[in-house]
């Protein structure tokens, strides 16, 4: 998406680490009507398919995957990276390990909110190492659900977790691939 | 909101501690159709003032913020309740007190995005006791920002925190007030 990658170029920054910070419209101010765009960028990539529900996990995912649910109008189910007094009953479980924040942690989510007869689209803002992907779509299998793809705003390509996923056979769309990038430069994937 | 009254009744239930459990629509899973018709009500409600920002807080906030930013195109500033790897820079912070949880936290929004200049409308899913809500405004005070008012989705009326901003000259207007609510009973506030 091209006025996607114009915008991380005008407004992203590269922190030590690998980190892309795009916090001035994706990851703590968020330009609506941009994500609103970019949810219909997703919308239309998988237009052809009976998808039922978004799955995302908290935070930052969920405004990318409220885009995308408002252009598809199906609901978002967000993963929670806590257990909190809110959420009672079954859960579905699987552990994740952050890259920006160097830790592992246990993402939820209710049991009954998929199921069996669900089309899942899995909505996150980046995709690096892909160990978040491979957390939800472990919990789609818990469900019985069927995962119809994956949509990330920003693909880190450098770090492999995207193409590793498409070479498992699953459909991989993000909406901007980061081939490379440094303090100085930063260069996309054609697509 | 009439139609958020009904779905209160219909899918919402009641936890030991005062909890009002709306997972099902607004907190794990979202119905984004509807969060979408929940904030045009909020925009019409503030349609005469000239709002530059949306400021929540994560998690639960962001949904709907996103609905009311979507209606209004206006961007969202979430504040985060944790230091970010991905946070950088001068930081406005304060300490709120999370009835659900039992727990105080740190909330953080980065000074580059609230300025002196900025109308505030403050959006969240709940307000109960208004600790969020004060969080909130204060860091808005914090940037010499002005707060044009607060619209949560739902109010926990019982519990204060709305009408004690209202006293304060406030101006707080929440799509649902539930007045009162046990296992087998909840009853709205007239509005």
């Amino acid at each position: 998406m091209k006025a996607l990658e114009e915008k991380i170029l005008k407004e992203g920054t590269v922190l030590p680490g690998n980190i892309l910070k795009v916090a001035s419209f994706l990851n703590h101010k968020l330009d609506v009507d941009f994500i609103m765009e970019m949810g219909k960028e997703i919308a239309r990539i998988f237009a052809d398919e009976k998808i039922t529900k978004i799955l995302t996990v908290e935070t930052s995912g969920i405004a990318i995957a409220m885009g995308a649910a408002a252009a598809m109008h199906v609901p978002v189910v967000f993963a929670k990276k806590h257990k909190s007094g809110n959420l009672s009953g079954q859960m579905y479980k699987t552990v994740v390990h952050s890259y920006t924040h160097g830790v592992d942690y246990t993402i939820v989510v209710s049991c009954e909110f998929l199921d069996e007869n669900d089309k899942i689209l899995i909505v996150d803002d980046f995709l690096a190492n892909g160990k978040a992907l491979n957390g939800l779509i472990d919990i789609v299998g818990q469900a019985g659900a069927t995962v119809v793809g994956c949509s990330c705003a920003i693909e880190k390509g450098f770090q492999g977790g995207g193409d590793a996923l498409r070479e498992q056979g699953i459909r991989v769309e993000s909406l901007a691939i980061v081939e490379q990038m440094s303090d100085d430069s930063l260069t996309f994937r054609s697509m």
